[in-house]
Parts: structure tokens; sequence; C-alpha cells
């Protein structure tokens, strides 16, 4: 538990998730990462930069580093080739930003984020409504017109994503000729069932809240390895990569969420905003338990799934009551949880008064089965005035 | 209000919207082809197809007629191209495909519909997650590798969708070019904010029930016309174009809701999916009325946007409580509502034993104005057991 006594706050979580796909040499080199985003983030934050920028900067970090599975480094397609999703949404505004299936840019978050902002500004030319996703070539030209730099994938290949990738050739090759050697294609299928050969998960996300109590959430992900070319995963999807919404009405929490794993269970169970939804009630800890028990590992959308991977960061944060009301200036109270059903996650934290960031990796418990059984941790963090 | 005597039941739901774009020779055009997608479906229901197939069915026949804004005829994007959306829910086992600004294919619902029961046969080779959501390039060569056919963009043009393509490229230059004589950039896009002139917003969609009770839903789109090359709107959007579940412990209600209108005020709302979670209250009526205005029209999701357009159709139902509950055959009741906050809409229905379909075209009350205000209509239909 922390305690902290300026006026923002800043909490960065970073993923590493996929079953035996990290070694204890690897997860320092996570923690590392983990630990240069805040510090980015912080900067902004510290500038006086809103939410969503600061949560831009930290994505922009994780996906430079080559060991997540996110911008440089992705893992590659069934063709060999690098095809990345990205999304963030802003508390505030609520507006949305994402770009699926993205090649050939070296930080699809700058374009997911480039696409919010612009959709800010209101119609186009001739009453046009501005885009809020963009998905392959089309992404890729809007964000060269939008002044973003285009990378040629060859670049954003690492030794490792491409040995990778061979291995992986050489397993679903060796698979399919078992397979159409001496079984049908149904039974082949429910065979290979218990396999989880196709590489990591390590998607990244983060989750913030600024100075001003606003909160801003995104992720981005290389996708599944060996995915099929165009396959867009949850990193990209409305309501599933990621969520942010400010306190309003209706809600008496501001939260922002962020998810990794299996793209295709992380959309049809819509994690990020069943999450976020979920901690709007008083015990955060138990409805996120709840949630992940009963709308993801048991969530009669994944019925045929009988293992279940995810993992999701959730911040949530009010006003203290105890403070004078008159004021925007009252000390804010933050909820930051973590939560995952597989084999382990990285998380890291910050807030801006801290010197570095604190990381963690977090684990299943011992004899617990990953996609069946979850891990949920968390910590509060109570930010005084300036002036205290 | 209709009264059926056989036990099962389709409605068909075809979708114009788009204010000041159909005059009544083009509602004429589509009450037609709204009922021969009708007709179509009934024959894969009364030859014992799935929910899921008849759906498609309908789908297709929606997707070759030139009228509509889907497959042939389809809205051409910025750079003269088509690239389409679409998606289908199945309520039984809640699978889910969707395809995102794919081009050279005349039916975008068939990849869809074979994303969907390619996933139901479980994991591919090597353990990999079966895709239910690709884009671009990569959809159109898993849809060939898939057996479905290519069609060079240039046969899925129309006169009409060329000559509208080449009059809104005049109507964007010449607004550039005024704004950028005239005004700045900020002014420029507030002053055209109440233009409407970028084309049909005419989604086809369609919910259907079964002879066994399943419900699923489908909706396919041209999208936006000139929107951006890799744009993709609510139809390839889970839980925003299509919602299907069926009934379970948790809801009395099977449902399917399809949804039209302008693709990025629907994905922020998630309204097919809202659709689907309201009506599960005891008034179907009021509860999709309430949605429409609090969760669409008032949204805080598009508190910036003073003109807000989408129609739903949505139906729901339940084994009525009169009849023996030993058998699965105990009568259904079907309750079907469109809503929409376009100027017109135009539905059609038929349950398996009518000669023909029913059309309608929907339009907003004297006065009312688009964007702002909504229509509600609907119909009850009891379905007997074959035995009455």
């Amino acid at each position: 538990h922390l305690k902290a006594t300026q006026h923002y706050c800043c909490l960065y979580f970073l993923f590493i998730s996929g079953a035996g796909y990290h070694s204890e040499s690897k997860a320092k080199e996570y923690k590392h990462v983990c630990k240069k985003a805040c510090q980015r983030a912080v900067e902004k934050l510290n500038a006086g930069a809103p939410a969503v920028e600061a949560v831009t900067a930290a994505l922009v970090e994780l996906e430079d580093s080559p060991f997540t599975n996110a911008g440089m480094g992705s893992n590659l397609n069934l063709s060999g080739e690098i095809e990345c999703d990205a999304s963030i949404m802003d508390g505030k505004s609520l507006q949305y930003g994402a770009v699926g299936a993205l090649s050939d840019i070296k930080n699809p978050v700058l374009v997911a984020s480039r696409l919010l902002s612009e959709a800010l500004k209101g119609k186009l030319s001739a009453g046009r409504v501005p885009p809020c996703f963009l998905v392959g070539r089309g992404a890729y030209h809007w964000a060269l017109s939008h002044g973003i730099p285009s990378c040629p994938s060859d670049k954003m290949a690492t030794k490792f994503s491409l040995s990778a990738y061979k291995r992986n050739r050489r397993k679903i090759e060796l698979a399919e000729k078992v397979e159409s050697d001496y079984v049908q294609a149904k039974k082949r299928r429910q065979s290979s069932e218990n396999e989880n050969g196709s590489g990591s998960l390590d998607t990244v996300g983060a989750v913030v809240v600024d100075q001003e109590g606003n909160v801003a959430a995104a992720v981005s992900s290389g996708g599944l390895a060996m995915k099929h070319p165009g396959r867009v995963g949850q990193a990209a999807h409305y309501g599933c990569g990621c969520w942010a919404e400010n306190a309003c009405n209706l809600n008496p929490y501001s939260t922002a969420v962020s998810t990794s794993g299996c793209g295709e269970h992380l959309i049809r169970t819509m994690l990020a905003r069943e999450c976020s939804a979920s901690v709007q009630s008083e015990d955060a800890h138990q409805s996120l338990l709840d949630t992940m028990q009963n709308k993801f590992i048991s969530s009669p959308f994944l019925a045929s799934e009988d293992c279940v991977l995810g993992g999701v960061i959730v911040l949530r944060c009010c006003r203290c009551a105890d403070a004078p009301p008159s004021t925007d200036l009252r000390a804010l109270l933050v909820e930051f949880l973590w939560s995952h059903t597989t084999e382990s996650m990285c998380v890291g934290y910050m807030s801006a008064q801290d010197g570095k960031a604190k990381t963690h990796i977090s684990r299943l418990p011992p004899g617990a089965v990953a996609g069946q059984s979850l891990a949920i941790e968390g910590g509060v963090c109570r930010l005084g005035n300036p002036t205290d």
C-alpha cells in the first residue's frame, strides 16, 4: 500500500502472460522495460500532460522494447509478417481510437492515439464522420498522411521472433503431416487442443489517472504467433482491449482497464468493459474476482473452451469524501487491481512522487491450473493535496 | 399482429436509413428485395436449416441486390474502392464471425458465416485458436482458401454507386477548397457539421428464430460513402452490428438484434448488445424505447454529437407458459420491434406459414428531427405446435 503526498498519480501495468514463456531472466527484462515506461509517462504527467498523452508515452516505450509482443519484436503471423493491433480510450471524452492488422508502423499506439485526437476535432470536410477504427493498408496510409513515419517490417522483427517463427512453422508442418497421415480432421483438432505451442501472448497495456483525475487506458499487441494474416484480436476491439470512463452521475468511480491474453476469449467476453462495469460496486476486489470467475473462466460465451487465458489491470478512483468538497484539489483515492488466469503476469506501477516504479511478477498459486484458475492482487493509494 | 399455427417462425428486417436518400420508387425496390430475402430464408427453414444458415441466406439475397449498401452496389470509399464489413452471431453456441474492410468478395456474409462454422470445429493444427475476426487482404485470402470465389471490385460497383462517388468527390473537393480559402480548420469542421452529404447508410441486417427456437443475427454493410480506406464500421464490430443469445438460466428470453446507421455511433454505444440486454426485462417495448433514448440519442458516449443516426431490429422469444412444459414443442411467443432515429427504415418480416413477407416503411413522426427523435413499432406473433 502506498501513501502519496502529491496531487497526481500514475499507475502502469505491463503484462507477461502465456504459460511457460518466461524464464526468470526474461522476467527481469520485462520488469526493466516496465520501469522505463512508467518513468516516461511520469515525465509527461509532471509536465502537465493529460492521461491520454501519458498512457500513449508509456505504450510507445513498451512497443519499442524487443521483449514485448507489441511493436518491435511482435509475433510473426502465418506468412511471416508482423501485423499489430492497438487501441486507446479517453475517460473524459469517452472517445476511442483503434488500429488492426497494421504493418510497417513501429508504434501502432501512436496511430490509435492520433485517430482519437482527430475524432475530437469533429467532422471532416463535407460533413463526413471521422473514423475510430482503421485496419490494414488503409490504416497505414492514414498514418503516413498524418505524419507518422513508416518502418519496414523486417526492422521490427528480432532474432528471437524470427527463430520462434521458424520453430512454430516446423511444429505446424509436423502436426499437419501427422494429422493428415493418421487422423480425421475433426479428431485432429480435438487431439491438439491441449497443446499451447503457438507462442507468447505478451500484449502490453497501461492505465493512468492524471493530475485532473481523468483516466485513460491503452493496449498494444502483435497478436497470437502464427495467426492468420488479417486476424484482429482484442487489442483493436472496442470494449475488449481497453476501457476508460471518468466518474459521472451514474458512476461514482472513474475506471480504466486494460486486458491481455487470448484475443478471441477477450473479445467474446468483452472483458475490459465488463471489468470496468463491475468495479463500480463497493467492493472492487470481490466484484473483480466474481467477474473473472463468472464472466471469463465460466462465461457462457466460452462454454466450449477448457482453457481460458487472460489477464486484466484495473484502476478505479474517486475524490475522498473526507476532504473539503469545494475544490477539485480534494485528495484522490486510487485502487489498482490485477488478475490473471495465465501462469504469470508482470505488473508495474508508480505514482508521480515516487522516484522509481515498483514491479511485480504475479503468479498463479502452486498447483493451480492456468486457464481454469485465477490470481488476484492489488493495492490502494491515497493521493493528497499539493499543500498537504 | 400475426397469428401463426406452425412451429417455426422467421422474421426478416431490411433497413433503409439515412435521411433524404430514398424516394418512393427506391422504397419499392427495397421492399421487393426484402421480400425475396424473406422467401429465400423461409425455404431454408422449411428444409430444416438452423437459424444461422437461414439468416445467411437472407443476407446473401440482400447483398446481391444493387439497391442495398452491402455486397453488390456498396458505397465506394475515398479511393473509389469497395470495402465491406459483415458479421454473424449464433445464439445457441454464442459463436461469432466477422470480416472488415473486405474487397473483391461478392458476399461478405458468407465469409463471416464460414469463420463462425470453422470456429465451431475447435482448434487449428498445433493448438492454434481459430480467428473470429479477419480484415483486408488476409480476410480475402482466407475466403479463397475456404472455397469462396473472388469477384472483381469493378463488377460490384453500379452506375448509381459510381455516379454517387463522382458527385461526392466533387462535393469534398469543393468543400475543401472553400475551407482552405476562407476558414480555419477548426471552424470549417464545425460549419460542415450539419451537412449530411456523404451518402446512404443503408446497411442490411436480419434476425431469425428457427424451428428449434434458436436465434441468430447478421449484418452486412458497404460502410459510409467516402470513408477512409481501411475504415471498419459497426457491421464488423462484436456487440455493435448484431447480437444473438438463446435463453439460458440468466436470461428468460432468446434475443436477436441487428443495427444500421452511422457505424461510429453504433460502435461507441455498443447498440446491438445494449438492446439485447434491455429486452430481457418484461416490457420489451418500453425498455427498447428507454435504451434508444438514454443509451443512444442521449448517450454520454455521444455527448458531442447533435445528430445520432441509427436503427435497430429486435426479436425476442420464449416458450409459452400455458403449454405443457414437458416438450420442446411448446408454442413460441415471438415479439419483434424496430426503432430508428433516421428519417425512415424499411422492415420486412415473415413467419414460415406465410405465403409472402410483409414489408413496411417506418418513418419518423411529422415534425420530428432525424438524429434527435425516434420511432418505435413492432408486433407479436404466437407460433403454435404443428399439431394445433
